[in-house]
């Protein structure tokens, strides 16, 4: 029997429950910590020398150089033809449409004249830009997903970025072909089959044979994270994820196997991935967890869905649908399926959550490959503060300013009033001067 | 004499010169990050009371209670009532054009039918959702500046946020009515006189009485920064920012004294603070050194100018405008001044730069306080990968997917094909279930 914990809302201690069910902070490891700053500092200092080493000793390659750590373009067109045909229809089919919907995220620059007439001939704008290059991080193993490939590439070619650098590890010198394929498919233009913290100390600080780049995306294992989080600011970073969430909100009328299997299909990530169903009827929530008891032992990662689901799932009985909408506000998940009638109706009353997926047939994995929208996605209720991966995150905003003679006599003044106030007279006196001229 | 560096490209050594000007990272204090680490556990766990210990201790207030640390509305609106008439009328001004600006920047939630025969009847989307409550830190003391708080609360208000709680520490209890002033105007809705790592962390976690926010904004000391950076994932944040930094292109047609005063107001802000001229014209160059040496004199601040110039400050002769942008680009200021005939004709070259101020009359001072956009920008070169803070901040998007039931047949056999590629096959049958229905 799955030991999933049932909560309802009329229980004294549900908000207590609720919490404890939600709380979960990333251990910050401190050997982690200090092996990483290690690292990070070694490759910035040795360059490729480190990184090969590191390779070498945690990778179990025995190579000699950085050229035979990187993938040649033939070798990424070898891997996209060597698909089968399926596989390669299906790539293309979901690279087709993640373009298509990221292609209406696009940015563009804007400019004004200032119609006030206290400054005559000011324009102001903001001019659009891509960021040059590039580093995409690509786990290796087992969490090795061609589907990464797309959701992190994509977005960043449609932005206009200048170069791709893609890392993945080969651990024993095993290589994904559905990986080299896809990158082979979104056109990345550099591979190198490196990983850990010295692959993003390598794209964050540049070797001899890595191109620094200006901004690192993609997932990675707790070495990665915490090496992301020690290069932002020398480069940008993408959102540390957390483990994967679903929240299943429904009214009792879809096949209970759907929703079980919606359920597994976020806990077969890991043992720390979160899948909860939320529903105002309490015989339904019985015939779903039937349908999962019946249904765990077909699953071939069901060890790791059980684990997951006895230690972070849960299946929350409430009043009614609205009070359903409340808690998915507070949870803020990443996923959120609306399985209900008339599902569009209740998308208003969600103001919190990552990307929802509206009505009984539209289920998670769509979103996960070809449905379009990025499946790189807030986690662990940041939600709350930040949005899917997009073109957004691979361009760049300038802000213009151009005063004119005329209108720097107006604004000259209020600058230099405000400036004097904050004990700051040579901001002051260099407006005075155009005030003045 | 002021010793700034003099550079030039025709050097054999410019570009290691170049580097070596640039190189900057802050300092990871370790005393600062196990102070910042235990006061923030000290707050999440005993809220109140360990702010009030803090603020005793560090602040030197003599307070017992969170309501002796809270400006009521009252006090706010007589800071505002109490301001001198041209300062009243200058922050007015410049908080209506601040806000004029950003009120372009607002995102629009949009949604589209999918037009492709394969997926009939998907819709797909994002919905555009303000961040529910954002708290702002004010820096206390001698950078406690009012135009802070209109350039990072007006685009909170613009997005739609609900609630702008503002902390300012008061070391020895002196409220700065300025700021108080700015406040009020901007609508703030809750103001704590507490500051450093306890505020931070009273923001992130919430106390008895300091409503538990969902981004915090705003720039502080080394401690409010490494705060920052360790509630970042329990909130969101705005970028940690570094020294400010001013880049004047000049073609040698400027009045020096100008390009002289526009160096000093980055320099006088502090230390650290770099200020750099580029001009293809060696002479020009010897006579903005001879207007800084003639008005530095005259400069209150000129210790700190005279430091920040010398330490960090550059004059760097190039052989043409051209190569100017090279450069810019390379530096990617925070701030870029174009002080050039037809400048506006040079800002296609600038890929990189935080503001470009266009043309003579275009003093980054207007920047500061009232053109228009926001004076908060990214520092240390990070203009590569960044943005200036806008409505974008305190936005954010939810993906807007939905499947009819014979899409799902279309889009499930694709998810499924690309799931059982990556051995998630609990996705696979997740989309299958609806394509055999």
């Amino acid at each position: 029997m799955i030991r999933i914990k049932r909560l309802s809302t009329a229980d004294a201690d549900f908000t207590a429950r609720l919490n404890s069910l939600l709380a979960f902070e990333a251990a910050q490891d401190e050997s982690v910590e200090r092996t990483v700053a290690a690292i990070l500092s070694d490759v910035k200092a040795r360059g490729d020398a480190a990184v090969i080493e590191y390779t070498r000793r945690f990778d179990g390659l025995s190579v000699d150089s950085m050229a035979e750590l990187e993938v040649s373009q033939n070798e990424l067109q070898a891997a996209l033809a060597g698909l089968l045909s399926d596989q390669r229809q299906a790539l293309e089919a979901a690279a087709g449409r993640v373009r298509n919907y990221h292609q209406r995220q696009t940015l563009q620059s804007w400019h004004y004249e200032d119609d006030g007439e206290d400054a005559c001939g000011t324009m102001l704008g903001q001019k659009v830009t891509a960021i040059d290059r590039v580093g995409l991080y690509v786990p290796g193993g087992k969490a090795s997903y061609p589907s990464s490939v797309l959701m992190n590439a994509i977005p960043a070619r449609v932005a206009g970025v200048g170069e791709l650098i893609m890392v993945v590890p080969t651990p024993a010198g095993e290589h994904n072909p559905l990986v080299l394929a896809a990158a082979a498919l979104v056109g990345v233009d550099r591979v190198f089959t490196i990983g850990g913290a010295q692959a993003v100390a390598a794209l964050a600080y540049g070797t001899q044979s890595v191109p620094q780049v200006d901004k690192i995306v993609g997932p990675g294992n707790a070495y990665v994270a915490a090496a992301k989080r020690r290069v932002f600011g020398v480069v940008g970073i993408d959102m540390v994820a957390g483990p994967s969430e679903i929240l299943v909100i429904c009214d009792g009328h879809t096949d209970p196997d759907w929703v079980a299997m919606d359920l597994f299909s976020q806990a077969e990530h890991d043992e720390l991935a979160q899948s909860i169903l939320i529903c105002p009827d309490s015989a339904y929530i019985e015939r779903v967890a039937a349908a999962m008891e019946k249904l765990l032992p077909t699953m071939p990662r069901r060890q790791v869905i059980r684990a997951a689901l006895e230690d972070r799932g849960a299946l929350i009985e409430v009043r009614d649908l609205d009070e359903a909408c409340c808690i998915a506000n507070r949870i803020a998940p990443e996923h959120l399926e609306l399985s209900l009638l008339d599902a569009e109706d209740w998308v208003a009353k969600i103001q919190h959550a990552g990307a929802i997926f509206i009505g009984r047939y539209t289920s998670e994995s769509l979103g996960d490959y070809c449905a379009g929208p990025n499946h790189v996605l807030p986690t662990s209720g940041s939600a709350r503060f930040s949005s899917p991966l997009g073109v957004y995150d691979f361009q760049k905003r300038t802000s213009l300013i151009r005063v004119s003679q005329a209108g720097s006599r107006v604004l000259g003044r209020i600058a230099a009033t405000l400036a004097y106030g904050e004990g700051l007279p040579a901001h002051a006196r260099s407006a005075e001067y155009r005030v003045d001229s």
